[in-house]
């Protein structure tokens, strides 16, 4: 049904799928996709963060009956794992979101469709549900300056069946300098259809010497004003992506949110923001459990799925893996990055003595417990906040 | 008016302006230029700290009404950026500062014109008012072993329309390995031709087995009486660039200057210090807002300037990459140069929710507040002074 | 009787032998056995820990009599220096593990053989034992599904000699990348022959959407209940190697175990664990002396030996270097390495004072005492426990 | 006189020499004189420290009568940097230490003469005070096996005027792989004259299962009874080299001994050993101003000297750059490396405001007051000793 290239060998991890993916993907594309903003440094600290962080194993510990499944607004996972929101996915597959909808959908992944997805969110809503899937199925929402034209996103994600709406809100604007020095464009043919029909951004009004952010690119963006309006006009979860600072994130359960993504944009918003991962910890702490929280951001490995949980997530979106996926093999390579997950955070489990998500806690974490030997700089583990 | 090269495409970022004026500049020019002194271990921290800050994004703040302008010393600003003194920049550009002048004038950003400009103090005045530009227009002071000379010097300036005297305290003597490799001579035709006509300084008095820095040097180097006799000399506001130690920016302050510029003289003084912006929250503190504070060195992002106000500079000076901009596209270069930064600035003011810079402070930064994940020695945020 | 090629000039350490091996191995097997599991953070953070390590020498000490003699389970060694286990010896060395084991009576070393060897138990006990060599000779023990055949493996243990058992505990599953991308395969002709004629595992029961790990690759996973079942059949040591938690290690004594190695597989298991040396210190302390530890994990040098030693452990197992010694020379090769290993252990005593392993404590480490000059990040020394 | 190649333009800096002496140096002598112990960890340690302090500015301060001078065990110094103990130097030169002797005395620069010199100590001071320099002459000593031609080198070097003995103490045994690796060799014509004659070590007793190093190669170490037995011998002053533990520090002021060189011996000794600017302070502190403390190990930049008086050193020893200006440009080599450094000590002093040594002190150090922006780990500064 849809294309999948064969599987380059030796292609075992997702950082291997990156790999053939740039070689699959045209250098402008590659740069959009790949790319954060500014020097990176946050793109970076993503990886990074995951790379420092140290378990520690649990051996002979009793695994029957183990399993990843998991219950979040009343829908059932078998792991803990979604389909991030990506803009665009035909840059890398004929068949775009319906390919990787369908990819998600084989191995029981939930998928979140992206606002400025190529394909019409009814078209992807119907490969994913054709296949009997029971994962959940979200909509990403970028708030238009147009609410009215919003307002009728939201009704068309309600009637194709989406389950919950995840509004993005850290990045009303960003700097891209990577895409730009590349020279992205979106080729010919691909565009954000489900945008189509909205009135144009009233035209910038900065004067010469005023400025086009202040004066131009902001008129329009969301405010806490607008999440409240958002908050009234649906009765599907409600999820905010893109909060990093405590804050924020007590400031969203008060506005009546359902859930929070911890997230930098995957370092494409605010660069020299730190990592997810860092930010987990603390968002966790504010919320204090009164809404699920997740993140995104850096995900390469089991370890740092298991890693996420056990600094308070209860599930993880993984974005740009699976575009590579897609890019590489088609939905047999969304398919198979998903499941290479899947498997490595069940290796995790095993390896660390934790049978069901719920024993994943910091626990799992190398303490120093003011004894390491050798210099503790390169390993430091969380420390539990007071 | 001025030669305006063009601008290699995907020249987005001051760092890409610094990779194309390395083909531009001669080679030994460029050792000058970019080069630090001696192993340029501090020139490399002046990036490098800023590198490391991380910053927290706010979601979701209103903006309305946001702007970027301020006062300092009774003058406007559209924007907390000057262009910092730099010496003879015919080296870059056959108009040097006239047309360094005219691009920041067009920008209206402020402009401190260095003692050893390669083009006369009145020139360059004219070219910076002729553009009716209200940004400010401050003269750069190396005080001479001529303190007659000195003098003259400053009524020149005074006359010619400058509204601030900067005067440069920290490189009585220096060491510049790298020109030195580099073999750099000012080309025939470039001078400080605003110090003709002084006096030669006195032969070096150092015999044989002595030290020709103790004995040859330093005589004629300027100290705190120096300071005192300047202040006597003229009304213009005075400020004291290149202060580190906090004990120094008290001293100053007691010694009537009215403002500090926080600066290692980007590299190019006593290596192994620390970055400017290590030092800044220091001295803000010493200072406890008696006079204003700016700071410049390895400014390079909006991010970098958001930091600096945060931890207490009132504005920024940038020198290199206006240099760069010069070198690469003329004022043309300048210009843009000026505005990459200045919109990076606004970027950075609306994902950290500041929506003037009173409300840039520290709350900025990323706060490890005990409890980071992932081991924080890489994103370790500042510090607040007890 | 063996064959030894003859080592190249200027082969003078450990790492020398790494190079010369990696230039002797096909590379699908030297990515088997050079490479580590996932990204292989853990099999750098092995030799990066010994690297940060910083020792304190002392002057003119007394080492008249001096000697690295130890006992340990009523066993002599010369030097606290074992052949830890490794599988397949026959892929460096047509005689694999008899070659492995004539070079180490020779020199004396200990001898750990793997239930994987390529050769049988009771040929390699034999020529340990020709050589009249009174050092150890221990079996290590993976226990099998098969809980019989895994019986009757200890027994034939017993029957060739071998004083104890070392059951690795720490690697039911794993995530072996690098020897994946590189298509490792066991040659023909090179099996575990001690394993021959054991039933195979029950067929994978996974359906299609459940684990391939949960339900399937861990049925036969040995758990403390193995543990008391083995300790009860067997009147020989039993060490549990895969340590690294302090909970399981005090957990292990209380089974009845009568020793711990400190380990995480080479960095073959779990990804993301610290170093072994980082582990030891803690399990140390948990053991608290009422068992032997011994530990492997990154050993180059004979001050990383001297530096296990100070943080617990009674003797060290060196598992690739010893293979890298076959590889390049045979049992030549073997004996090289021991030898320059216990001579670099003598050198570090000497220059640390310490004429007896019994005096080989803490205070060899450079320590901080509140007042290193420079920065200390780097070279932090281990911390005592409280 | 002595032959002086050619300095190659653009060699303005130690480091300039290193680069330069490393294309005019045979592989196997760079090999035996630049590399260090094992890893070479503690030899690039050396550097890394003093590239990690920073130091703090201090402007416009008096400067009148600035200079360098200092008296040490009653010798007059002209600046505070002395020539260290360097084995072979006709290695790199054929006039060897006579021409370093040349060089030195000709700056004014105090020199330490080996026990391993390839001329005779008596042409070498002969060199040294034909030149009518003041500067000290000092004998290294390493104590022989043959006690009694220990003795009679102790007399022939007061008979020769040297005015104090360094007894090196650190390197009884050492492991020397990078020179091993290159085959170094003594060249025909090279040997340690000043030891002919002397008996030959007693052969090796150790048998074949025993240690060379425990059974042969420390016999005739010395020991402490031997620094007693040396004390009691001269009356000249008695220094010890290659302390680097404050308790062995405080055992040789006990003993009796007139001065401490803290010293890793150039990274030549014990592998893992800290830079020697981190023991420094340390062993400072235990002497507590009893006898002078030196130090040598990692000075290339006059910014290193006067961090090591900072932290408590009278004076330093540089060894290999000297041996570099000599294998470059011979007596000239040797007169412009000391010059340098001493120029730029000075710049380091007139830029943080120092006017004499004594004014060195821990003040001129950048200090966190616990309040450093962005992040402290690369630029932390010494602590003060409790």
């Amino acid at each position: 049904m849809y294309a999948s290239p064969p599987i380059p060998p030796g292609t075992v991890a997702l950082e291997d799928y990156e790999q053939a993916a740039r070689r699959r993907i045209a250098p402008e594309a590659w740069a959009y996709i790949a790319g954060g903003s500014a020097d990176e440094l946050t793109l970076a600290a993503n990886r990074a963060a995951f790379r420092r962080l140290r378990l520690r194993n649990r051996v002979l510990a009793e695994m029957t009956g183990a399993h990843t499944r998991l219950s979040l607004f009343g829908q059932e996972l078998a792991f803990p794992i979604l389909m991030a929101p990506v803009a665009f996915q035909r840059l890398v597959h004929p068949d775009g979101e319906k390919a990787m909808a369908f990819g998600a959908a084989a191995v029981g992944a939930g998928m979140v469709v992206s606002t400025q997805a190529s394909q019409s969110l009814e078209d992807i809503a119907g490969v994913a549900r054709t296949q009997g899937a029971q994962a959940p199925l979200w909509f990403q929402l970028y708030i238009q300056h147009d609410r009215g034209f919003t307002e009728a996103l939201i009704r068309r994600a309600e009637a194709a069946g989406y389950q919950a709406l995840v509004v993005t809100v850290d990045a009303p604007v960003s700097l891209r300098n990577t895409e730009q020095r590349a020279g992205f464009r979106l080729p010919a043919g691909i565009e954000p259809v489900n945008l189509r029909g909205m009135a144009p951004p009233p035209p910038n009004r900065a004067g010469p010497a005023e400025s086009e952010v202040f004066q131009g690119l902001l008129d329009g963006a969301p405010s806490w004003r607008d999440i409240g309006w958002l908050r009234g006009l649906t009765r599907l979860p409600v999820l905010l992506k893109g909060i990093m600072a405590p804050e924020d994130a007590a400031r969203a359960v008060a506005e009546g949110v359902d859930g929070i993504i911890v997230s930098n944009h995957g370092g494409r918003a605010l660069d020299t923001l730190p990592a997810s991962i860092e930010a987990l910890p603390l968002v966790a702490e504010a919320v204090a459990g009164r809404v699920p929280v997740l993140m995104d951001g850096g995900i390469r490995r089991g370890t740092d799925v298991l890693q996420a949980l056990a600094l308070g997530a209860r599930a993880v979106l993984v974005g740009r893996p699976c575009v590579y996926g897609l890019a590489v093999g088609g939905p047999v390579g969304v398919i198979h990055v998903l499941k290479i997950l899947r498997t490595e955070l069940e290796i995790a489990m095993a390896l660390t003595g934790r049978a069901r998500l719920e024993q994943i806690d910091r626990t799992v974490f190398w303490e120093e417990q003011g004894a390491p030997a050798g210099g503790s700089a390169p390993c430091t583990p969380p420390r539990t906040p007071v």
